[in-house]
């Protein structure tokens, strides 16, 4: 049922609009790039490339990392103790790096991407999220085709080499425990969409890599 | 620093995008409505036919509800479980609806909703919240004029007669305990941006209401 309101002429359904009302606006399909690798790898590099790709060509894109995620929705204990959170809620609810925090850290990432894509908006996600199995959890929450696994591939040799934060330097001494590709694993994806090899081609070519698998996948279109 | 990608003409800088980088793609500015009232004060119907308009008018929005946040982000222990997850980390991150998990269902709608905002869309959000100082909190992670509490004003009396999905009878029946309105309270708002009064107008026109203060606050231009 269709109606037409006198004033403005807007014509509106009874119920919800739809995904393809919001893609149809946007001129482009909703999709997650969840980018996974090694630090170092690239992710962020090449995410924030791509993220200006697709914006100069005016589409709706957000990119989501540590920085905006892990001060805010999945922060720890002692900032939401700051927050005003009493204790025991603060501790429940904040995350730490336990193999339960960093599922649950990636497991709501996962949804926010989740609500992006059904946004019609596509989400760039830059985290390590070194296990298999919350990856595929979070390709689960989605519909064939939404979630699309960007393996940035670099070597852990490469990957320390390059050590822009000196991650690597405190893991080998020690300071960082649990750091992944040191002492805790690195899974890395058996049926990615798409791969980039961060030892082969540059940052930028990486992200032009991934733009044209966006472009000839039909992303780019509504 | 800008350089040019001889492959595409694109040219890009060294760091992120800003959000004005987004909000002048998209050509609007990024703003959360926290539409807030009693169950069955029309917040849903409103927010519903507030996205149609936005959307007619080629507007990225998105709107947050019961729909996709609780069976999603802040989905319950059982669906945790169902999902794989140890029961221990189940209960600790599932939601119920003590005071402490209610204040955590609002910090992560009000968390999501900032990354919302910050990719220059308008999210939309129906829910109770029926506290103060929840609201307030996330009114507190948002910049000055990001955060549109909306008022949407009925008394107990009108929210009950209409009882849209039978909450209220339940409510009087003992069947639901800490039911906001009955035997929980609603803090109604001290300042809020936009109060629509929904024994006054219709749905319809109180969406009108809502555009209106959007397009003189100059929300709908970057």
């Amino acid at each position: 049922m269709a109606r037409t309101h006198a004033a403005t002429n807007i014509t509106w359904h009874e119920g919800a609009v739809t995904r393809a009302d919001r893609q149809r606006v946007l001129g482009q399909k909703g999709v997650t790039i969840w980018m996974t690798g090694l630090s170092g790898s690239g992710k962020s590099t090449i995410g924030s490339i791509l993220e200006q790709l697709l914006l100069s060509k005016g589409r709706a894109v957000y990119r989501l990392d540590g920085d905006n995620v892990r001060f805010g929705l999945n922060t720890d204990p002692k900032s939401l103790i700051a927050k005003g959170y009493p204790e025991a809620a603060a501790k429940r609810f904040g995350l730490g790096f336990s193999a339960e925090d960093r599922a649950e850290n990636i497991r709501r990432i996962g949804e926010v991407a989740k609500l992006f894509t059904d946004a019609g908006v596509i989400a760039i996600t830059s985290f390590i999220s070194p296990y298999r199995k919350d990856r595929d959890a979070v390709r689960a929450l989605m519909q064939p085709g939404e979630f699309v696994e960007c393996y940035v591939k670099a070597s852990l040799a490469a990957a320390e080499s390059r050590d822009p934060k000196g991650l690597y330097k405190k893991a080998r001494a020690g300071e960082i425990k649990g750091f992944t590709g040191i002492d805790d694993p690195y899974e890395s994806p058996e049926k990615p969409e798409v791969v980039v090899d961060t030892e082969a081609v540059t940052p930028a070519v990486a992200a032009e890599q991934i733009m044209a698998f966006l472009q000839t996948s039909g992303y780019l279109q509504a």
